[in-house]
């Protein structure tokens, strides 16, 4: 029996389990058997551990200081298996970086500074450098505060501004991958862009739908047209079989007036642009925040589809209108026109300060 | 914000967060609200808090050490709302209830023995005194151990005897309450019975089905059976509303080879009594504690319904053949009769120690 240090966050709209690198240290026991232990993912239910036994409440992150340049906090993110013995590591969470960040703050391994707080930290998953921004009001560490996100969590945190530093063409090495503001997929137009992942934006007037939610239902065809997608980015050859993950892919419209899931009223002048997006085969309930980076990058780049939507130029707020409410980021173009950084307004809390009880038997 | 210390345990096929009553105390904000803040309930994830947002898995106890002689430890088990702001103490958890025997032996408030350390339990809900009887090998405290439970729950943990002392009678006084050990209601055959909580048994030949799963596919007056029994064992009067969790209702049968929730088989002479409860309006699982103390009493009342299935006599082993697999059950009869115990072999696992950060505001 292990026993190990860890911290129960909420980000945004999931809860993380946060780990030092350091407690994990000291013993021959993979990375992967400790999460899955602890979880208690050997059943559905996880209830013989701390997994919540939902893909939101399933996510562990090992945190350690970092000895690169402009770097404060490195951190790996797990998506820990329910009911079976897998845990991936293909992808960040912002979420979970939220968590990171506050974390950081939280348990001292960045030390609060009169004002605000900003901490660095590197996702060893993808390479990405975030920022988190913490107000440190004389230095003190914000346990609570009143910030929301729109989603299924209808309670208050701490405000946490998360950016995501130099998100463009990480994945193919270019803002366009196609080379173009605009493609044509079958009769849709299209923009595909690489920052933050890669992503494309469908105009949902394509589809001759009155609403984007009209546009949804007619977009069946979804799945498909991201595999066309897949190769139109030069993310796999032609023919070969595609991922189920990218590029992320949704459909943008001109905002119009309407009901959010959790049943508030949206006016047109609330937001900027319209957003659906698909996650793996379901829409998403809200938007993916890498997704959510892309689309502000379209969205500062001339010509492409959002960029149309919001009325051309580079804006330095964009607000999403997603079904579940508004997301709102800021951008920071540099001189030369590079989008630097998308920052988010984020939430995130520290539940509990734990120690684990870890069977070593596997399972 | 509250900052309190409180343990995760695995109680059975439920998660129950344990709080020290005097860790509770030194304020002037009520248990429902630091319990249901504490948890999350607010939101129907319970992602900003400890909750599970299942049933099992938003369950709480407080544990203080009791004056009362033959008595170590006192517990009041909170069921904890999910998107609600309500927290029920209608009833005991015997999952719960064996978590705190083992805590109890774990965090101190009862001193370990060598060989078998037996803690005394008060359940303030109910007023039942329960066992729990923990392997302490040279007074050494147990973290794991090799036991398992039929259901959900793969992994095995510390076993622990759990005894409900005394169970006859409790809410009507007497063992059978309509003065018979069979009643007919309709054309059915019933045991009404007092014991861990009031209980009809009925007679599964009854409804003409050939296995115990068809009886409860042709039951569906089941709830109606209920609220006669209600009135037929003076829980409620003649033409009152009737409670949707009393009496337990439940078909029995003699044993036959069948094949559990899990996918297991099971011989006709692996087990002594089937069994099929409702829980409120569904079928449960697999059976609730206090329900199988109610059927290891009819079991070993001379005439009853149990009894005539088992074979008649006074059994001090009685195995429940239940659809998620065998729950085997001690009986400790006096020599005047007298059911005096029900002993179940359960597990308990430490799951964490915690220190929960707990918002004021409510919710």
């Amino acid at each position: 029996m292990l026993r190990i240090p860890a911290t129960l966050m909420r980000g945004g709209t999931s809860k993380c389990v946060i780990f030092r690198a350091e407690d994990l240290a000291g013993h021959d026991i993979a990375l992967d058997d400790i999460l899955l232990s602890a979880f208690g993912s050997v059943d559905p239910s996880q209830v013989d551990g701390v997994g919540g036994a939902t893909s939101t409440t399933s996510k562990a992150a090992v945190v350690s200081p970092s000895s690169q340049p402009g770097v404060d906090v490195e951190f790996l993110f797990a998506q820990v298996g329910i009911g079976d013995q897998v845990v991936e590591y293909g992808s960040n969470c912002g979420n979970c970086a939220t968590a990171v960040g506050l974390h950081a703050i939280q348990t001292g391994l960045v030390t609060p500074r009169a004002g605000t707080t900003v901490v660095r930290m590197l996702n060893l998953n993808t390479g990405t450098l975030l920022t988190a921004a913490v107000a440190t009001e004389h230095g003190a560490v914000p346990e609570c505060g009143d910030a929301l996100v729109p989603g299924s969590v209808s309670r208050t945190g701490v405000p946490v501004a998360l950016g995501f530093v130099d998100p463009v063409g990480r994945t193919t090495g270019r803002l366009l991958p196609s080379g173009h503001a605009v493609d044509v997929v079958g009769a849709l137009e299209v923009t595909f862009v690489d920052a933050g992942a890669p992503a494309m934006f469908i105009d949902a007037g394509g589809f001759g739908a009155s609403t984007i939610e009209g546009a949804r239902e007619a977009a069946s065809e979804l799945v498909s047209l991201r595999r066309q997608g897949a190769v139109r980015m030069g993310l796999v050859p032609p023919g070969a079989p595609t991922p189920d993950v990218i590029p992320k892919v949704g459909l943008v419209a001109p905002p119009t007036a309407y009901t959010t899931t959790s049943g508030r009223r949206v006016g047109a002048d609330e937001y900027d642009v319209s957003v659906r997006m698909m996650s793996m085969f379901a829409p998403h309930p809200a938007i993916g925040l890498t997704s959510a980076v892309a689309l502000a990058a379209a969205a500062v780049t001339p010509g492409t589809v959002p960029n149309r939507i919001v009325g051309g130029g580079v804006a330095s707020t964009i607000r999403l209108g997603t079904a579940a409410g508004v997301v709102e980021l800021g951008t920071r173009v540099d001189g030369a026109g590079v989008l630097r950084e998308v920052v988010f307004q984020r939430v995130a809390r520290r539940i509990a300060t734990m120690e684990l009880f870890v069977p070593c038997g596997g399972g």
